[in-house]
């Protein structure tokens, strides 16, 4: 489970560096399909991850409001702050947890389950699926998109001598 | 591993379904990002999988000629094929293969190792991303996308009546 969380923040950080040749106007630019911005899918990408991870542990969630993160600077804060949190319960992750239920109570008034496994994967493929868009979105504006390779990262220690 | 591959298979099958409401000029149709089209991402989700799980397995792999796979019938039999051969060998994944090397010999000589354990994540994260594509695409057409929520699909078991 680590693996892939680290494998989010590498690409995560990639994208802010390439957000940075980019302009305010291409960042905020409305388009087709996902959360309809780059900024706007980054910081939706920071936002969920928190929030699944926050009421997993019956901690209080609340919605960000966009409108106060508008520049890549604001919300890679926000990411930095959301992160201290995050990161610790993502270390401290074992198999044991998988599958422990969570309750959540819709706006409807019906109550569904999830295994905490399936919340953390689907905080994983959130992130994934979303970051696909921002590479369509990439070749739009006739940049290069960040690999999405996770392979070459060295997020799993193999030793080659023991080939 | 399992669930995420789970995961994939079933969405991938809901964008099959997807699919078939769309016309053939469409889903050949060549898009901004990715590999150009929807149908040739479909194929490609196809062939990487199974040949990342080929190759681990030190079995010939082979780059299947997407002009042979111009439709959606012959993408889906071409992936009912080799799921016969990827699906046994997820379903036998354990622990004990996450560390193995994987030696991949480049064209330019090179040689680089992988674990398995990256290879296999590699491949959820490689369909998950190209997922994401298929979502700008299909509200550029405007039919709404398959939902990437993994949550809901049932696919690990909690027990409620233990919450």
């Amino acid at each position: 489970m680590q693996t892939f969380f680290q494998y989010n923040w590498m690409v995560r950080e990639q994208w802010y560096e390439w957000c940075g040749d980019i302009s305010e106007e291409e960042l905020l630019a409305t388009r087709i399909g996902g959360v309809g911005s780059i900024l706007k899918t980054l910081f939706h990408i920071v936002d969920v991850e928190w929030s699944w991870i926050q009421v997993l542990q019956g901690k209080p969630d609340f919605q960000e409001d966009f409108e106060r993160y508008k520049t890549l600077q604001q919300v890679r804060e926000l990411d930095a702050k959301f992160h201290t949190e995050v990161e610790p319960f993502v270390t401290a992750w074992h198999e044991g947890l998988e599958q422990r239920i969570f309750e959540d109570h819709l706006p409807d008034g019906r109550i569904v389950t999830d295994a905490w496994g399936e919340v953390m994967r689907h905080v994983i493929a959130h992130e994934i699926h979303h970051v696909g868009q921002l590479s369509v979105w990439a070749r739009e504006i006739g940049k290069p998109p960040v690999s999405a390779n996770l392979i070459g990262k060295g997020l799993i220690n193999s030793l080659p001598g023991k080939a």
